[in-house]
């Protein structure tokens, strides 16, 4: 019962949307009398998906509003209160449900803005606040941001390959559910496509919408043709006629009898759509045959489990396609349908307020976490060229120029003209300090990140991206004292 | 901006949820004076993923609720009113909108219950109906039955590989939004999991929820083993302790300490968690040791990056592996991330009120759609063995128990002992007809369908599945009429 269920979602504060061992952990947190010490965590990745060399963050605003309605219901609280341990008894007792309950967010939150480019182990979030509340939120944070910075990443992997030509997000019917298209869309605008054909994300949105028509229109006339007519009849304004659903070339044909018929009465044929067949060469020819009609501005809009592989074939082939229809490859990120971020305790107070540090051990050293308060510099050359990112400890003093690469473990000097903090205040002990930007800009804010690390699509890519030298230190000292 | 956009998604009932284009051709149709056409639309798929011999249909529950609150608010019509053609005039007129805004959902619908095995070509779902109606929402029931009968096809492939053993979801943090979790939870129950971590889930689809601690809770404190005792402390009736933070083998030895005090008081060590390393090595060395301490009655809950092939690959190797772990490649179906399902015309009525049968062209013969009316007829053996599936068309008289299979075109005669039609009805004209069933009981109705289907798994499989032959001539002179 989907609508019933967004229903008690939306009326339903977000609370329950996590993982059941959140919540024993944070009733052992409170039983144990630690619930209040102040923690810090991090949100990152290991490893960038579909082998790019970074990944665009994203699913920021989506994290604001479900922290600004983070709390459980009297619902929710019942519902818990249902559970049972493996004895029969309730799992968590009245106690700590009258504490969550009552509980306030007050989290302080900083953040990668949506639209920047980001490197593995670099914080994309972190979280600071009582120990309980911290990690209640981990299970949304990670399903948010892992999602949004997957589908952001992969739209621009694909606007990449389309090479300044306009490509539309058309995926909503494969999606992983409503809210799987829904974000996707968003993403998708973010990473750079020009309009979805997801009505619903255009109206809470604002992307720009797109559609015509599809095979069953053509199939409800007698013949293509007439089916053509009566579009043009009902739409002037508003013609790419699908081609393929008989026979392609007669399609094109079709659409340029009727074009002729739009022209006479002051509209044009804004396209056609192929969507089955060999594009590349179909594409060709109707190019050749609008141009012949005089149909020089005619779209050639092209379809069918497109992706950036596709699209770059394509491009190779010479393909005269000007508007490419991307949908499954995209929404679901199909060649690789998960980020595989992570949320990691960094840092905890002792009885006496003090930072004691945490590192999660691993035999593979790639998943070994770092510990601190953690924020990530970024030094620009003169010519405002990144040349490296740094990760660093907040707790320390002012981190110099130099950074231990995680590729290599070498250290970098790097000679910056200037630099720049990554993370940004969001929220501070649980209020809102930070104006989200709107979604157009925030596209925007991304296309420039895009340009400035355009070199790192190249064969050698040797960006700087590692640990300022004093945390690597901590990080090694705190392995040793771990593994004793 | 989470919460409000699906606050808004809720008060906003559903006409939205659909691709543009749909509404472009409803605005044609309206406009062309054959919205009202009485039509019917397949919604089926032509692939099995995964290489299974089958799916299992799944998502109708989630149709239904949306069908029943299937209109236009104020504020959509106002949004659909701002849309602009490429003459920068509005795109749809006034008087489309007041006729989208009085309109009243009125379609027949029939579908597979949820559960149900299926076949490549058969309607899932049957849609009769107002053309402009039956058009408009193809996107959402393509969104909600392609992603439910996917994961559930898919849950239903990792729990055999299980053979019997527990199988839990844990997928949330990596599923593709909120509402992919939530749905993912509620298909992998379907398919047989025995319980999620998702808390949303449990409460809302009533699924048993399952979670003790993450590393976060060993990190929290001075060593693993005072964590554990801890987590004893506040949950003697909830410990599975992941043994995996620093070190797995001395991991297993502090659970074992922590068990016996919890013994002393009454309680049980209920398992340990792996989630690195060799599972199949550390959960043989694990089941020794938990035995040799007295703990065999203690679980070994395996997680990190499963499914049905690691798990059966465990299983080979002689793991003592008894309760496993799935998340991200189960809830985003990581081996192929979408389900192609698609949603074509296959009859309209003529202005005198006849069916006209269609079908859409390919030139790959597999893309070829089916006419008429459909339902789908499974025959059985005196054993009620399936022996066979027939679609056939509802306008002919009774079909006889031959079939034309779809993979040699050969006729096979059927001889049944008995029959079923496999579409129940669900709505008519508009009016819901059908009685859910409760999630528990769809669930057992699909392990009887797994076990049904039982043989299919083998490397010979030559289940019949293919169209009545007189349907099949009707395909055939449509073909070659829309050729000519």
């Amino acid at each position: 019962m989907l609508t019933s269920h967004l229903k008690r979602i939306y009326r339903n504060p977000w609370g329950l949307f996590t993982d059941l061992y959140q919540i024993t952990m944070g009733y052992g947190y409170w039983k144990s009398g630690i619930a209040d010490r102040q923690s810090v965590f991090h949100l990152f990745y290991r490893k960038n998906p579909f082998g790019n060399p970074y990944t665009i963050a994203a699913g920021l605003d989506l994290v604001i509003d479900l922290l600004q309605n983070y709390r459980f219901s009297v619902d929710d609280i019942q519902y818990l209160g249902s559970l049972k341990a493996s004895d029969g008894k309730a799992l968590f007792s009245e106690s700590f449900l009258n504490y969550l309950q009552r509980m306030q967010f007050s989290c302080t939150i900083s953040a990668m803005p949506e639209g920047s480019v980001a490197f593995p182990h670099q914080p994309l979030v972190r979280v600071e606040g009582p120990l309980i509340q911290a990690q209640l939120i981990e299970t949304a944070l990670l399903n948010i941001i892992n999602f949004s910075t997957l589908i952001t990443t992969k739209a621009a992997r694909v606007c990449q390959a389309a090479r300044g030509e306009s490509v539309l997000e058309f995926g909503l019917r494969r999606a992983q559910g409503v809210d799987g298209g829904l974000t996707a869309s968003r993403s998708a605008f973010i990473g750079g496509c020009d309009g979805t054909s997801n009505v619903l994300a255009g109206r809470l949105y604002g992307i720009p919408v797109k559609g015509t028509h599809a095979h069953s229109w053509v199939m409800c006339f007698d013949d293509e043709l007439e089916a053509f007519a009566a579009y043009a009849e009902a739409m002037p304004a508003n013609c790419i006629f699908l081609v393929d659903t008989y026979d392609t070339l007669e399609g094109i044909r079709n659409a340029i009898t009727v074009g002729h018929r739009l022209r006479e009465k002051g509209h044009d044929l804004l396209g056609i759509r192929l969507d089955s067949g060999d594009l590349g060469e179909l594409s060709k020819i109707a190019r050749h045959m609008l141009d012949d009609s005089g149909f020089t501005e005619t779209a050639i809009v092209a379809s069918n489990d497109l992706d950036e592989y596709q699209i770059n074939s394509l491009k190779e082939q010479g393909a005269k396609i000007s508007v490419w229809g991307v949908g499954t490859r995209l929404v679901t990120a199909y060649e690789q349908a998960a980020l595989g971020g992570v949320y990691k305790l960094a840092a905890i107070t002792d009885e006496h307020g003090k930072w004691d540090y945490r590192v999660k051990l691993s035999e593979q050293e790639i998943k070994v976490s770092n510990p601190g308060r953690l924020q990530v510099r970024r030094y620009y050359d003169k010519q405002e060229n990144p040349i490296g990112d740094q990760i660093y400890n907040l707790d320390f003093s002012n981190p110099p120029a130099k950074v231990i690469n995680f590729t290599n473990n070498q250290q970098n000097y790097l000679d910056p003209y200037k630099s720049e903090d990554l993370l940004v205040p969001v929220f501070e002990e649980g209020r809102l300090v930070y104006a989200s930007p709107y979604l157009e800009d925030i596209r925007r804010y991304c296309q420039l990140e895009q340009q400035r690390f355009a070199s790192l699509h190249s064969e050698k890519n040797d960006y700087v991206n590692g640990l300022e030298p004093a945390l690597y230190a901590l990080k090694l000292s705190l392995i040793q004292s771990v593994k004793v």
